[in-house]
């Protein structure tokens, strides 16, 4: 997917009305002061990251959105059989690929560790149907990362077939802000947060989990999915899963 | 732990003898040009942080270094029980305390993922006993972490006694450097990574597993430690570590 970056800050843009040119030279003085594209999200700028804390003057927010985890499945049994360039160049791809599907869906590249992404949908770039934008960022990762998964499957055999990207997906009220003091943290947690990840870790292979909640904000491209009580780590309830 | 920050930049002293000021008037001239303290190590400076990409013009360079992983056992379920205020709190109090006790023996914190932290030692600043200064800061780790987790005991009962602080170390070399190309991402990755996470998540609340690796290099802390057969994920052969 060639993705274009936006010229101006989506989200000044969607909540002040404010044009905050993020390329050209139009975005020269706004770099000299520090305002440059986000890491997270390359369509908005350094201050719309930090907009809560200015505008709201509070350290976290509880926010409505939507959180998706992604990992690599089979990484840790594959870095053991495969050259260490090989496997630079297989999360470099990962990364690429779940970084512009995320962008693509106005979503925030929030994390990063090892085999695992996180992101945030619904901040700063608002969408009414965030969890359904997931949802379509999440297939967008599986589509790009299908053509490397077969390619290893090919070199590897049986091996490489227990090879590929595992996600999973919930939305509701997350906390929001920046955590540690000594080392500021941007990020998003809760309960929401800590079931999206579990989902990820019960996803196989090729495989979106998602919740009930989200299959309710997304009825058009999750009617007629199969649902499966999972037990989750640290839940003593089971959790109702759909595959997407 | 009252920490006590560099006025001068640790890495940059170390192996080049060039004096970078962090702090105070000095260091104006150089905050303008984007110099400043380093959000993982704010001992070093922002170039040191890169100077393996400007020095040695790879994306990635093979260093021989430590891996910490900690991670908060029973964040999960805790998170479901207390209010969100005391999780958020929790969650500063245990980055603090990591973020410290790590700059305390010169590692780099490298990530944060929820109730997870990533630290690398020996890089960029060096200690030819790096996996000792591992063992020390994870003990520091533990001993700051003690209090809060006494009172939760207190406040829960028996559900807090399962709360505490995992840690796992292993040492060797590892790839350490930029990956992924849309969102670029400074870490180290290989089968040393993936060994010291999994040795994390085998470790209970209040424990430290670490490699025999580690063990020989810290012999002085580490004689006479237990030591166990673990099946670590992803990996066929069983792991032996010992608690420190």
């Amino acid at each position: 997917m060639a993705l274009q970056y936006s010229a101006l800050c989506k989200g000044c843009w969607q909540q002040m009305h404010v044009p905050i040119p993020l390329r050209g030279g139009f975005s020269m003085p706004f770099r000299v002061v520090g305002i440059r594209p986000s890491r997270m999200n390359p369509n908005i700028c350094t201050i719309c990251e930090m907009m809560f804390e200015r505008l709201m003057k509070a350290r976290t927010v509880t926010i409505d959105a939507t959180i998706l985890f992604a990992d690599l499945r089979g990484y840790t049994r594959l870095s053991q059989s495969v050259p260490a360039a090989e496997v630079a160049s297989l999360l470099d791809t990962f990364y690429d690929h779940c970084a512009e599907a995320i962008w693509a869906f106005d979503g925030l590249l929030n994390k990063t560790l090892g085999d695992a992404v996180m992101a945030v949908f619904n901040f700063p770039i608002k969408h009414p149907d965030h969890a359904r934008q997931a949802v379509l960022a999440a297939r967008e990762m599986q589509r790009c990362f299908a053509e490397r998964r077969a390619q290893l499957a090919q070199l590897l055999g049986p091996e490489g077939a227990d090879f590929g990207v595992g996600v999973g997906i919930h939305t509701g009220a997350v906390s929001f802000g920046e955590f540690g003091h000594s080392h500021r943290d941007l990020t998003a947690i809760g309960t929401v947060v800590n079931i999206a990840a579990r989902a990820q870790a019960a996803a196989g292979p090729g495989e979106i989990l998602v919740t009930q909640e989200v299959r309710d904000q997304a009825p058009v491209e999750l009617q007629d999915r199969a649902a499966r009580d999972y037990t989750l780590k640290g839940f003593d309830r089971p959790v109702t899963l759909y595959t997407a």
